[in-house]
């Protein structure tokens, strides 16, 4: 856990006014040329000062030959070199009053009991120096919000969601970032631990909780040795924002294979399970998972209770819907007489069986009957959430804008559940910027919706008023 | 379960050469009217018969007011009209001989009492002349080979798979179709059973299991009363080719919804799959595993053992592959010494543990390395499966070529796990071309890899020689 100093630190490396990337070069393909390439298609708009021994610039950025020659302070430093010199220049950052470092080198407590050494003296010099150290052994770190990339993953930071991850594996977190762009989701901050040589889980949690901008964060986690002080951290936090949290090796196979990838062992599955029931953190269990809680959670208002309705036009996929909310928290009440008189009126002589769910069959195919019906659903005061179905069909239209106005009209969350091809972008934003997270499986609607509701209760339960 | 001759009958009425349209419509959004649309996108060589009372012409295609005005036989009739209509037309088509009907109208056995009376009328109907009746209550039927696209559902069929699905649910059907379509998979023939008046799971199992141009067929069910008839055509069907089934209904709320759904009791989850196992079909638990594991076994070779390698850039996305392979049958054997011993001389000076998942870190990042690190993998004499996980990045070459090759040099299925955005046509289209199924999740790449192995374990089992 940091003290406010150290947070200060933090924050400011993470939102830097200058960045020293140590170990660049001209070589594409080598990380120390990707990081620079991502600086500068993420639009970082403060001073990068690439350091090497002998090029003059690189990508049309004139070069140090060494971190003494810049005249001016620097807030994060990122050093792509092997792991013996990568122990040289964190001492060099520390006399140079560098608040951050971001260290990417592989060999430390990931290949064994030589590596493990050197990753005490790393952390010991950057306990000596009180620097902000996040690695070694990772991609880096992103801040949409700075337009930093501090990453060997080139990308571009234009928008700026209010998701954001801690992750303890580079490669999850692009998992994450792919799965996101596709969802139509921007990520606001991904921090990418590595081997925690000091700052951990608990840390970075903590940044994130008290950042501004981010009201969801997402944690993948392999094992920390700083369970407890996580625990901690997140009873603070998730009162403010809700935290979901992926944690791998239910295998015992994956547990040996932990050590080896960032030098942590993993724990037991079931144990953090239960570390997460504790601290109120919502579990997933796969990345479309998360991902998928996340984005109900970043997109739409957190349902009053646990009543679900689902409206379609097609029998089978609903009961696919319905197979998994029944597990995830989502009660289907029955509709109250006056609902069940409403909708009588709307099929008149229409085979309709009145029930929640609700399968309209054709007389669901019009956008206007479709619109009428799910108005007379959120009517009902058993209903909190709904799920939208909806197929995509050449003769007919979707009703994105009726939906956005019967959710704000009755202000209860709509999550839709479009079947068709995976590239729906246009409804998918529509939807998404009037609030209304759009799915393309029935198991990421049913995560969506479960997660909501499980953060309503856990809201009601730490008896922190919604709104 | 079918006779010769209704075997006969309903793969003429499949692949027919002439359809009657009854209950054809000029009205745009009509369910008689999209099946005219499919008819004519499907690109349907044979001949067309819409009827309809007062109209001259559908999109161009001549009308007659009566079945009995066509002066030749018809293989096919579709009836889109009402529950009540839709019987007196189904005696008519008896009478003129027509081999299969269709029928799309609900307000079966899925409303009711009512309904249950007029589904029985319906069957007895079938019966007394015969007819291969599919539904009601369905979307239809696709014969890819054929050009027939028999549903409401107009889908172009210019390409032909070797995929089949029966389906309980039009919608599911659909789901599928999309998935398939996502996956860069075409469809071979869906047909939907809806409410199973007269043609039931075990008759198009059959159906299917004797087509030649069908290699792996996919099923949803929700339930059925001729399970055992099921078991017994399975039976005759896996040693040909593998049967993979998903079965909705685990918890209580959807196994009461089923009953409104086709009329049908949904029966046990667990009680199918016991089935499941006896039979030898493979079970998924879901639409995304259904479609990835017929998408395996349509595409890739079946290994000769339980023996998997999974070699990466990335660890942490190999942790959650490995956690899945792990619960799906796959098995890690340790590399032979011979096998370490080439890596050893391949890796040089680079830390990478020499360990099964194999993960090469930045070592990884060129395609040659890569290419040579497969090579070697599928040397070893333990290693049966492979998958191969690789990231997009601007700076780096996917080497698919090279996969394709050695694939064919080993004689071993190697998948393919892509971390990117979803539209990774280019690269999915050049390796499914070449024998080389790709993923975009790693839950989908297990799953594959999962259906590959207990497809051969089944052979081997059933004592049939692979090859």
């Amino acid at each position: 856990m940091l003290n406010q100093d150290q947070l200060l630190c933090l924050t400011q490396a993470l939102s830097p006014k200058s960045v020293a990337i140590i170990g660049a070069t001209k070589e594409k393909g080598k990380v120390g040329y990707s990081i620079i390439e991502s600086l500068i298609l993420g639009g970082f708009k403060g001073k990068l000062f690439p350091i090497h021994p002998r090029h003059e610039e690189i990508l049309g950025i004139p070069v140090f030959s060494d971190l003494s020659l810049i005249k001016e302070p620097i807030d994060l430093a990122i050093i792509a070199l092997n792991e013996q010199k990568t122990l040289q220049m964190l001492e060099e950052c520390g006399r140079f009053n560098v608040k951050g470092v971001i260290s990417v080198a592989g060999g430390f407590s990931e290949v064994g009991e030589r590596g493990r050494k050197l990753q005490e003296q790393m952390a010991a010099i950057a306990n000596d120096w009180n620097i902000m150290l996040i690695g070694p052994n990772t991609l880096g770190a992103i801040n949409s919000d700075a337009k930093l990339n501090a990453t060997f993953w080139p990308l571009n930071l234009d928008e700026v969601g209010n998701i954001s991850l801690i992750t303890q594996s580079g490669g999850v977190g692009q998992m994450v970032g792919f799965k996101m762009q596709d969802e139509g989701l921007a990520i606001n901050k991904m921090i990418g631990l590595g081997n925690r040589a000091k700052l951990d889980f608990d840390d970075l949690l903590q940044y994130l909780g008290s950042d501004p901008t981010t009201s969801v964060v997402g944690v993948f986690l392999e094992g920390t040795e700083k369970a407890r002080s996580f625990v901690e951290v997140a009873r603070q936090v998730v009162p403010k924002k809700p935290v979901v949290a992926l944690k791998v090796g239910r295998s015992k196979l994956v547990q040996e294979m932990s050590v080896t990838h960032t030098g942590s062992m993993a724990g037991s599955y079931k144990m953090y399970q239960d570390i997460f029931t504790q601290a109120n953190i919502i579990p997933a269990s796969s990345v479309p998972e998360l991902v998928s809680v996340c984005k109900a959670l970043s997109l739409a208002p957190l349902p009053k209770g646990d009543g679900i309705a689902v409206v379609t036009p097609t029998a089978g996929p609903s009961l696919i819907l319905v197979d998994l909310l029944d597990s995830l928290g989502c009660r289907f009440y029955p509709f109250e007489q006056q609902t069940l008189v409403k909708m009588k009126e709307l099929f008149a002589n229409v085979p309709v069986v009145l029930k929640n769910p609700l399968d309209a069959a054709a007389a669901g195919y019009s956008a206007e009957v479709y619109s009428r019906l799910v108005d007379i659903v959120l009517e009902d005061p058993k209903v909190d959430i709904l799920i939208a179905l909806s197929i995509e069909h050449k003769n007919r239209r979707f009703p994105a804008e009726e939906l956005i106005q019967l959710s704000q009209k009755h202000q209860k969350p709509i999550l839709v559940y479009y079947m068709g091809n995976i590239e729906v972008n246009l409804h998918q934003h529509t939807c998404q910027q009037g609030g209304i997270p759009l799915y393309c499986s029935p198991e990421e609607a049913a995560w969506g919706a479960g997660g909501l509701v499980r953060y309503s209760a856990i809201k009601k339960e730490m008896g922190v008023i919604n709104g």
